[in-house]
């Protein structure tokens, strides 16, 4: 099943990407090499969540913004590329979790994108990864996950 | 107009690279990306910033750190590739920001190196970011970036 | 001498690589580049190290765990790659630190990794590299180390 019929199999509906938070862009191509800007979790109610993990979120908050996150770089891959099924394999993935000084369950926190991207890309999904607690992060967000995909030749479209 | 003509009309003199603080190299080519070090803002007499965006300095402040940083490392890429010229494009670009706990303006700090990129190398100085708060920096320097380039074949000289 | 040479003249014998933390893989290769998650340092005595740089441990203790960490990170390499002497180069490091507000030495502990890597590479060991202090880690680690290795076409066995 190809990455775009799982989305549809799993009933998962991707956002519009949203726009860099500055003047960068979402994407970059050099290569097969697609680079991702870091991402936040989606708007809820017109607001990005904001706080700490270990304090106002918890575990299982943390686990939701990033697999939220995910569906936004999945989205900027799909601006991106024009379809999913251009992705040969998710690389890379790194995530800061904005958290208390004693928190200590990161890894559980970015299973939430990590865990996307085996369900969407199966195997191809699976990836290199690393994670660390960031005492602040933009605007307050609780995870940011940024992202390196392989991808086939002369599939980029454009930088959303 | 190239990137070395837009230094000159831009009034921008590079600084010469500053040494690695420590045992690695500030570029390793491979292909045709270029993976420069971490650097800091240039050192401004005989001294590194040292302090935190939220406590000591500003985003003002944050904001010229980057660019400063920025700086050094068009001086690292310069010195590797003997122009600027060779860049093919900016392809990422990664912001450790020494903040206190509730700093929430990154983004407006990282904004001081991504424009500068922008204003030497214009679309091609366009890149994927991702910003984070540290909770300290060798040296208590304020900002530190790093950036992946990618070059012409065959214009690496040296990793500097 | 080769790399696996100088390993057996320097004494030094690898773990087996630990397992992944969670969902993702140790090792991924793109091209001729060989991206490892970020690794820990080894467990002895059955439990990982934990605390801050600053507070429970010292530079010196850091460096023993960066240098551990760099041990792990060979060892991923090497099942990844049946040897590491398909390591063409070490590309880029970079050092997570678990540490109070005010450490300043994260370059000194992130040296036991560099040093390491110029120790079993030579010149090709020496590496572009970052390090930021983070105010938590999974597990409460004090260091993980993540790298990018460029390594011989054709070389990949598995990620671990």
């Amino acid at each position: 099943m190809s990455a775009e019929e799982r989305l549809v199999v799993l009933g998962l509906t991707l956002p519009a990407a949203g726009a860099p938070a500055a003047t960068y862009t979402n994407a970059v191509r050099t290569g097969n090499l697609l680079y991702l800007a870091g991402k936040a979790p989606r708007v809820h109610d017109g607001e990005l969540p904001r706080g700490k993990l270990g304090r106002e979120f918890s575990v299982d908050d943390g686990y939701r913004f990033a697999r939220s996150a995910g569906m936004e770089l999945l989205a900027v891959a799909r601006g991106a590329l024009g379809s999913l099924d251009h992705v040969v394999r998710v690389v890379e993935v790194q995530g800061f979790v904005n958290a208390t000084d004693d928190f200590e369950d990161h890894a559980n926190v970015l299973n939430g994108c990590s865990g996307l991207l085996v369900e969407i890309f199966g195997d191809r999904g699976v990836h290199a990864r690393s994670v660390l607690g960031a005492n602040s992060l933009r605007a307050g967000i609780p995870v940011i996950v940024k992202a390196i995909l392989e991808v086939e030749p002369g599939s980029f479209h454009s930088g959303g």
